[in-house]
């Protein structure tokens, strides 16, 4: 078998075999293939695209090019939660203590954020002490005592995506569907879990512009998971403004702190709500959607989703302190106010934008070198639709330096846009995607 | 600029600027921009092809990458000639004395073979001591003296086509007009001839496989000669069996010698003829080919084509008794006949399997550090339409390895097709294509 073959038979329209398919996977990660036959493979990937069978087979060749992680150990219905990533997402910081509260296992290995704020992980390295590195022993152990682990993936878990993404991400060849899908679900797939929820966002600040490419995004991977027999749900949702109201990680994790205990943002806590639903669904706790938000109201107000939360930092060594008090975590020196120069409802505050401010504060990875601020962000004062009077406050500029957040405000006078006239109300939640079929609401 | 933006640029349809071309050629060259993003362009290039300015800006920015060759100190109009490469093509080693025998000068610069016989140079080199790296006062010193000099191109001539080239080759990007026109016409246009012709080969030994793909890529070369001020003619001529009946240097500097004494095989010499009187138009030297072609067969008369070899030999250091008695090239150990199993018709020849068995026998090179054997190769004793009787000879092979020439003449037996009916004549050349337009024969 030669590359240059391969990538001529993708070029000229053909489907590749599976052994074609494991072959450059497992040659490139051996190095015996170099990068620009890669590159070429995926331009022409790009633009002749992959059938299903193609999709199934690279995603399979991701997951066998490294380890996979058995849960079996794990007690009960494990089921994993997946977000393509948005502005202000918090909702995996809820969503574990939440459904952990409910008596379901939930088990979370998570990776780095790179963009606009930190992952997971990072958000809660904003608590002191907390120890996202646990070895499998320690995760399994805490999952059955508490129900509930959050920890760092290991270096390991489908290595060839890393690889291939690295790359398609300087050659232009990383919007396509077929490579999207599989390089989400690989990472997925690799980890043992018995369901996998997948939030997929679509809007200005999202990866998928269009409601189009997040549908067809959310089958492709709902037939990847499920032809891998794992029960799979991918609802569409909305990342045209920021979730929440925080952009920043210490300033996230209190948003969500401030969410189990029955507050936060109507928005953030209603997503939250949604998927921990499907989430207790998923994992046989509840009949329907319906009983598990009574479920997850429930927890929520009889304090014991704060309580987990508490249970899960002290589990991993984290400060409790700051949990219970979340003014100890880490702050800025300097908090700016940003205030309206007029009248009229908030008409679109452009999620993508918000995120790079947030990055220039300091609050995100340019690289993977980069080390983040965690004190540093923006929390939004007004959503859109919201009607603000002159001299109201927009939003709050945490940040470190002056000179950065004078610029920022010069720049968040331009993104969150005023207009006389209240918009139309927009919908959080586009649609779910089952083996079933598509359903929009 | 960044080469991200370049590659989607031209990913997503759009044409590229003078500067964007500029900069990737030259960062590529410098080393600054890798390999992997270079091919991932090209292929984008290969879907989305480019338009007629940005062929003309990637042909300047390959020939400002390297070094040009200023011929002005050479009186008379130079004119360059070209083959897009096929198998047995010896036009070079006859055209050349011809020319120069009817007082125009002739100075080619030419490259090494790859791939199924060796190039001119190689050729010339089957005659003992002739020495193909001239310096540039003795390059001009013996065109002046003489009206001819072959010799081997600088080092330095479009250094980015020869990067360019090498990743196309393995990425499967080889086969987009605009990338094989600029690949050409920049090492043409960086050496300063007046005057340009491109002999476009078609056919199962050719690169262009169908008389379109010729057409469009002539008219692609022609455009960009024309543009930049050199008169530029393309003909487009047959390659699906081989030219001329020698395959093989040595065996071909043989066959030139016999068509310069007025003999050799009719294709090769119809061919030769028609190219002359071209370029003796271009040179101004007649005013018509009918003139021309009449000029060209009276120097071949007088015996002056002949005499002009003599003396190219003669002043670039080789042993003019090869010339003189082609007997005392180099030959191999053993002639094989391969011999008609029936009565028929010569059907097809196919023309790039025959060179691949002249490559194998070790006329060709496999890659660059590849050591030719030059009395090796292939002498067609039928060709296609010739009637064969049972126990005729088809082809002899010359080779130096037994077990080798075994092989190969059990190819071709398949590679030389029989059949009961006499085909249809063929075409030698199809048609011509100057800035005025293209005329089919």
């Amino acid at each position: 078998m030669r590359m240059y073959d391969i990538i001529k038979k993708k070029r000229d329209g053909y489907e590749l075999s599976t052994d074609e398919i494991n072959y450059f996977v497992d040659n490139y990660i051996k190095g015996s293939i170099p990068d620009y036959q890669i590159s070429a493979l995926l331009m022409a990937i790009y633009f002749n695209k992959m059938s299903e069978r193609e999709t199934l087979d690279l995603t399979r060749a991701i997951v066998n090019s490294g380890d996979t992680v058995d849960l079996s150990d794990i007690k009960g219905i494990k089921v994993d939660k997946h977000s393509t990533g948005g502005v202000g997402d918090t909702v995996t910081l809820i969503l574990g203590p939440m459904i952990a509260a409910c008596g379901v296992p939930f088990v979370k290995m998570s990776g780095r954020g790179l963009g606009h704020t930190g992952g997971t992980l990072d958000k809660l390295e904003s608590i002191e002490g907390f120890k996202v590195e646990l070895d499998r022993e320690e995760f399994i152990r805490n999952v059955n005592k508490t129900n509930i682990a959050i920890c760092s993936q290991t270096s390991n878990i489908a290595p060839a995506d890393k690889k291939l993404y690295s790359l398609r991400d300087v050659t232009a060849t990383v919007d396509n569907i077929s490579l999207i899908a599989s390089s989400i679900m690989s990472k997925k797939l690799a980890i043992g879990s018995d369901a996998i929820i997948l939030d997929v966002k679509v809007g200005s600040g999202a990866f998928m512009k269009r409601l189009d490419d997040a549908i067809n995004l959310s089958k492709e991977m709902v037939r990847i998971g499920t032809n891998y027999g794992r029960e799979t749900v991918a609802i569409i949702t909305n990342m045209d403004e920021p979730l929440g109201r925080a952009i920043g990680n210490a300033l996230e994790v209190k948003e969500a702190i401030e969410v189990l205990k029955g507050g936060g943002p109507e928005d953030l806590r209603e997503l939250c709500l949604y998927i921990g639903s499907i989430l207790l669904k998923l994992a046989k706790r509840v009949k329907n959607q319906e009983e598990g938000i009574r479920l997850l109201e429930e927890v929520i107000n009889k304090n014991l989703a704060f309580e987990k939360v508490v249970e899960l930092v002290e589990s991993q060594g984290g400060n409790v302190d700051q949990v219970k008090n979340p003014d100890l975590l880490p702050s800025s020196k300097h908090v700016i106010e940003v205030k309206s120069k007029m009248e009229g409802y908030v008409n679109s505050i452009d999620a993508e934008r918000i995120g790079a401010c947030a990055l220039r504060l300091g609050a995100g990875r340019e690289t993977m070198d980069s080390v983040i601020d965690l004190s540093v962000g923006i929390v939004l004062n007004k959503k859109v639709n919201d009607k603000v009077l002159e001299g109201e406050t927009l939003a709050y500029i945490h940040s470190n330096d002056l000179d950065t957040a004078n610029e920022v405000k010069r720049e968040l006078y331009d993104i969150i846009r005023i207009s006389s006239n209240q918009g139309k109300e927009k919908k959080l939640i586009y649609g779910m995607v089952t083996k079933d079929g598509v359903q929009l609401f």
